[in-house]
């Protein structure tokens, strides 16, 4: 979805009037307070807006004519006008209706040039209840949230109002909403007014104003009189008053706090990989709020924009949140579960119970999979986490298979530059870098392969050997699509696979015998991710596994073949972690990185998109060989490892709705127009047949173009949701370097040109991450095309300002 | 709160209907289901509860008469009958109102006694919308959520009923509800039918079914007439024909699922800590729900109990849910928060940015712990990563300052028993023992102090030196009260400080003397959780603390006092780490553990109770002097940690809340009534009063109980919401040890005689954790004194069992 841009504005206040239910009285009060905000705010200007009416169009005439001949003074406008009195959506039924991004862009548009006209006050009436449908049929809880109005919410105050109107704060809270105070008429017989003034002060801190209810409706020209004078009197009373002086407390409070932030953050806050010398208050992105793929950011201090300008911008979230997003930001159906989850269970301890969710979700997975291997699912918190399990699992396995005595020491198979988490346990899988080498209790556990990588240079998919070991790989390799270097079945068994093998195992041999001992091969499937995004041959990782299950004899010469391993779903050899935390869950498009490889893991870790990108869980999922080796008489064999959230309900059950969503656009062929097949019209024609079946949100031609014309670019490559465009640098490769931060900044600069419509008022941008020498941009498994092909412009702006 | 019974039985249906709004015609579809359902099954029973009625008694009775007159033979009951049309809690002003609990009971005896009839239906009809309050206030969506009924919405088909109807289900939703179907009126004019059945579907997939709208309500005795005729036509359509058999399929599926669990996660879930070998199916306990203090477990499998015993029980989370546990599971304000959240934010990517949630946390919890030191906040997911960063931040700290080579060996000085979570860093701060000694890359990094522990012994607090170290330390110590052990201004500078001060110096000097390094001070204050439950003498953690501090000569000969050391917030001797992951936030009633022992932390860790026992998330907090030591010009030198949920709004918005509630909760004085100095009426009427601020939930009388007359028990304690039973074991102590699992078995078996109420149909029991040969129990921070007592009884009547 293309962005929403918030209404903030730091010194043009606008409210959104809700109501619990249809005719409670949205109209009374905003024309009351609009009223009220002309005696008090003489100097400034009121607005009224009004996005959707229903009804007979006089009837629509006498809402802005009641508003003009109570209120006036203020401006008023209604955008979208509908004959039948009924909900929105159904009164819209056959006429041209404008999509949700289109109202909100209206109704924007309209909010901008009222704040342009400076200090004021913009109340916005819905219609309806809260969840009465808009136009297209989205509720308007939904369609609105994004623009980030504080709320009035008007209560029902007749028999049943209490219900209603707790009802629809809660619909309103859930979607991120800030109910701002709660109105209600005075009503002697059911006296709502009190119950919901201790309800909501109680529960929520949120003050409840009443009203006298208006005179009862008589004929129109009798209403016009009587309302006048009820407007008249409540306008200048002290209830009104106090009213307004709530909202224009909160509305600069809130911009007080926005414009405090950075700074007080700046003071205490340790950020995660972050070299505090070198940052400053000026660096730190206030997120106000976010939506599908975009942050709502605050755009900067006061005094370095006019008070006119918006105080929030929509900025695409270009890491996709540090690579956790799949279903954007604020999706109300991981919301619900997140809710009905904690409702339903709270947390409860694991360990010896199990609850559905939890259940579910790893019946899911093992069946999702779709592998021979996995059978037992293992939660823990984080990827850092879940790849230390996945170590205590095979390292376990493997000494109790060759024998090995207590202490040991065992040590993995990994790729350079593979990144695991964080702790120590998971750095202990990285071999030595930037990242570890200065942590007092790193102590890389392994050996690290170099690996052949593969990147689009000049059009063409090249495989670049490492070049210290291009007299044992052979020279690089050209494609012409990435199918090709993904069809492993053609590329199996000739010349560069038999060299990769013998490589492998020359390496392998010449280790052990050092006398090294190791237990586990493991790695990120297809894309090394932290240590530089980097996409691997595939077939290296292919020739990897099967030389490692095959070789048990190299990891221990005593070893003899016993009949017990015969079974095809053990793990042979050395037990094969496939660390999918970044690479899985639809991230490079399918369900497992692994199938890209045509193979299984014996252990396989999940985290990220596991929740949707909402909060952390892991998973590790392993073969039943790798289980039975803990298997043993005595408590202490048990792998004693647990976390007290272990497979908390929340995070099951979001995850489970994360799965049932993606797996469900997978089935419906949401992204086919992402697949690779599609790439085939570029490349001067030629037929690229996808032997695979690849997909990649971001365009051949965006990767063509930038292989062929940028000359500071070494090669980019896109899987997935994934774009990655490697700089050369001069100053060296990795995390040290400079290289892309200049391509960042132009992102982050943003849309100043794109197109005809965008001033400072409809301004985005792209928050990025960078990793060395290179810029990645990350979507998320919503992201749209159109979104996608704005974002490559904006990129290739970019490298040709670079 | 007491236990609530949820109405679950295998071949009973309860369902409860809730409507969308007041008037939406919920009678009219329960009379319809009932007699359909006494058609459909007609050997079965059909019975109809309306558990709070209001209205004119001649309304009520006309209520229950037409039940009875359209459906005959269907058992109808109303529990409270209020006089006036309005809103339960209105009505019920002035009147006789039973507590919440006190209505439930009512409710379960009436479908207990239904359920013990045989198969069949019941229908619980609640009054007005899912939100009208209840007699005492309580909305009715919170009050009945604990009885885990599966819901029939009863849609409003009028304009605005859109609206009203996905709201209601959105409140019922996030509170665990499970809606198993919308029934709705058909209605030509608003439709609400079409646009409900696409949105639910959809989104929920849930059915929304519609009847014909009733005659409209002439005069009563037409209107019986023409309702009798609609009933008869639409008691047989095939549309309510449908609706029984979907809630009969739904009713079967539940409990089909619920019998199959435990075999499932038998065979597909690894666990944390359990030996599977010795694990069965019988032993996993199914966790359909939880509320408040206590699960909602399955009885037991089909055919080992009557198909009329109730298919779930109430378990008092006895472990609090391996600790985690604050504010009580379904807590719907922690619900609120994390659904407020995800919809605003969902999660957002935490370096170089900002956010609400995290900086209001990390200013509270600074804030808070009213420190002299600690400024800033890092956040990770748990317990154990936040203290693989605390590790991390304390020895770069001291190797800096101290001048040592990268790559020296440096370890931590901590207790015996000490435990601080399960990566493999945490393990590394933890001593030898059975939880980490068979894991391949384990190696405990430090020194490990066996310390004096407290217990009640024969009613008196005594100190035990450890056997090995009374030549050093002296003979253990008797206080008469707890507050008197915790009195650390009158205990320092005695003789047994002096001598507690001694050994850990001559200890440290000859550790230091031979050679090692230190790097960081790293315990749990006060209390040593996982390593055995023990209470630590106050003292001497305090002499450590002291000691540490001031022995920078010792740490590094050439170390020179700096000027710049002169701060008194700044470390001395080595940083001081407190895991309060376990003791602190309010688990031994303060916001702090470190209060107890009159000194600060340079690096404290907070989990568990962080979040009030909902989501994973984790602080490290440190002071400046910590936090500068990584400060360079090199990006290399920051503290390269971080997780990709990093300070995930939803954590922190949640913990916000937690804080919150405690903090007001302790505000009011809630826990006045678990205040020690109330403890001294016992102990023969000798005024105890309280010097320290202490409490416990468990009553001293229990203490004073156990420690006399039970002789297996080698001591107990109890402080805050934790009780500890050492029993004496003739196996020797420790991880393996099963000498409390007698204990914990009678307690499973449950409240079998406990008081004259109490029958198969009202039985609860108590799941609880052992470690080795201690029992503990843990409340939660919302546990009453009546749940405490009862729990207390259940205790000493299976200790005299024992």
């Amino acid at each position: 979805m293309a962005p929403v841009h918030p209404l903030l504005w730091r010194s043009f206040r606008v409210f959104q009037v809700y109501g619990a239910n249809t005719d409670v009285g949205k109209t009374v009060f905003t024309t009351t307070l609009c009223r009220a905000a002309r005696l008090m705010w003489g100097r400034e200007h009121t607005a009224f807006l009004k996005p959707v009416s229903t009804g007979p169009e006089d009837e629509a005439d006498d809402l802005c004519n009641h508003v003009e001949r109570h209120a006036p003074g203020v401006l008023r406008r209604t955008l979208l006008q509908y004959d039948l009195a009924m909900s929105p959506h159904a009164a819209a039924k056959g006429k041209s209706v404008p999509s949700d991004v289109d109202l909100l862009s209206k109704v924007h548009q309209f909010a901008s040039r009222m704040a342009a006209r400076g200090p004021g006050w913009l109340f916005v009436e819905t219609a309806g209840g809260v969840h009465s449908p808009g136009p297209s049929g989205t509720t308007q809880a939904d369609l609105y949230a994004a623009l980030r109005c504080p709320v009035v919410l008007v209560a029902d105050s007749k028999l049943g109002g209490i219900s209603l109107t707790i009802s629809a704060f809660e619909s309103l809270k859930i979607r991120g909403y800030d109910v701002e105070t709660i109105l209600v008429f005075r009503d002697d017989k059911y006296d709502n007014e009190q119950y919901l003034k201790d309800y909501f002060t109680g529960h929520h801190g949120i003050a409840v104003a009443s009203l006298p209810a208006p005179p009862p409706k008589t004929d129109i020209g009798a209403d016009t009189e009587i309302m006048s004078q009820y407007y008249e009197e409540e306008s200048e009373s002290t209830a009104t008053r106090r009213i307004l002086e709530h909202l224009d407390r909160r509305h600069r409070a809130r911009i007080d706090r926005l414009d405090s932030m950075c700074g007080d953050a700046y003071k205490q806050i340790w950020y995660p990989f972050t070299q505090h010398k070198l940052n400053s208050p000026d660096n730190i992105v206030v997120i106000d709020s976010a939506r599908g793929d975009f942050f709502q950011t605050l755009v900067s201090k006061p005094g370095a924009t006019s008070i006119n300008q918006p105080a929030l911008q929509p900025s695409f979230d270009g890491s996709a949140s540090w690579w956790t997003q799949g279903l954007g930001h604020g999706n109300p159906s991981l919301t619900m579960s997140a809710a009905y989850a904690a409702g339903r269970y709270g947390h409860v301890m694991f360990a010896g119970a199990i609850h559905e969710p939890a259940l579910a979700l790893a019946q899911t997975l093992l069946h999702s999979m779709k592998s021979s291997r996995l059978t037992r699912v293992f939660y823990s918190d984080n990827g850092s986490t879940g790849v230390e399990v996945a170590v205590k699992m095979a390292l376990r396995a493997a000494r109790l298979r060759y024998g090995w005595a207590a202490g040991t020491d065992i040590g993995i198979i990994g790729l350079k530059g593979g990144y695991h988490g964080d702790t120590i346990g998971a750095m202990d899988c990285a071999e030595p870098s930037t990242y570890n080498e200065k942590i007092e209790w790193y102590n890389g556990r392994g050996i690290w392969y170099d690996y052949p990588s593969v990147k689009c240079v000049r059009g063409q998919w090249a495989i670049e050997m490492p070049g210290a070991l291009k007299a044992d790989l052979g020279d690089d390799q050209v494609f012409e699509s990435l199918s090709d270097v993904f069809d492993l079945d053609a590329r199996r068994s000739k010349h560069k696979h038999r060299a990769y093998e013998k490589y492998i195992e020359r390496t392998l041999s010449n280790h052990l015998g050092n006398g090294r001992k190791f237990g586990a091969l493991l790695m990120e499937p297809v894309v090394v991710g932290a240590g530089g995004m980097e996409l691997v041959d595939p077939l290296f990782q292919r020739a990897l596994v099967d030389v490692v299950r095959r070789s048990a004899k190299l990891f221990d010469a005593r070893h003899r073949h016993r009949p017990g391993n015969s079974d095809p779903a053990s793990w042979s050899g050395l037990p094969v972690i496939f660390d999918e935390v970044f690479t899985g869950l639809y991230r490079l498009g399918r369900f497992t990185a692994s199938s890209f490889l045509g193979t299984e893991a014996d252990v396989s870790v999940h985290a990220k998109l596991l929740t949707g990108g909402l909060v952390p869980l892991s998973t590790t999922l392993a073969s039943e060989s790798i289980f039975k080796a803990f298997e043993s008489d005595d408590k202490a064999d048990a792998l004693l490892h647990g976390h007290s959230y272990t497979a908390h309900p929340v995070g099951c059950q979001v995850a489970l709705e994360s799965m049932r969503q993606m797996q469900a656009m997978e089935g419906r062929g949401e992204w086919d127009w992402a697949k690779e097949s599609d790439w085939s019209g570029c490349l001067g024609g030629r037929a690229r047949v996808a032997k695979a079946e690849l997909w990649s949100i971001w365009p051949w031609d965006l990767l063509d173009w930038v292989s062929n014309q940028i000359q500071c670019v070494a090669g980019t490559w896109a899987l997935g949701s994934i774009l990655a465009i490697h700089m050369k640098a001069a100053d060296g490769t990795g995390y040290k370097s400079n290289a892309a931060l200049k391509l960042q900044s132009f992102l982050h600069d943003g849309d100043r040109d794109g197109n005809a419509s965008t001033s400072s008022s409809t301004r985005w941008n792209v928050h990025s991450r960078v990793l060395g020498n290179v810029l990645y941009i990350m979507g998320s498994q919503k992201t749209t095309q159109d979104d996608v092909a704005e974002i490559a412009r904006l990129v290739q702006r970019a490298l040709v300002a670079h």
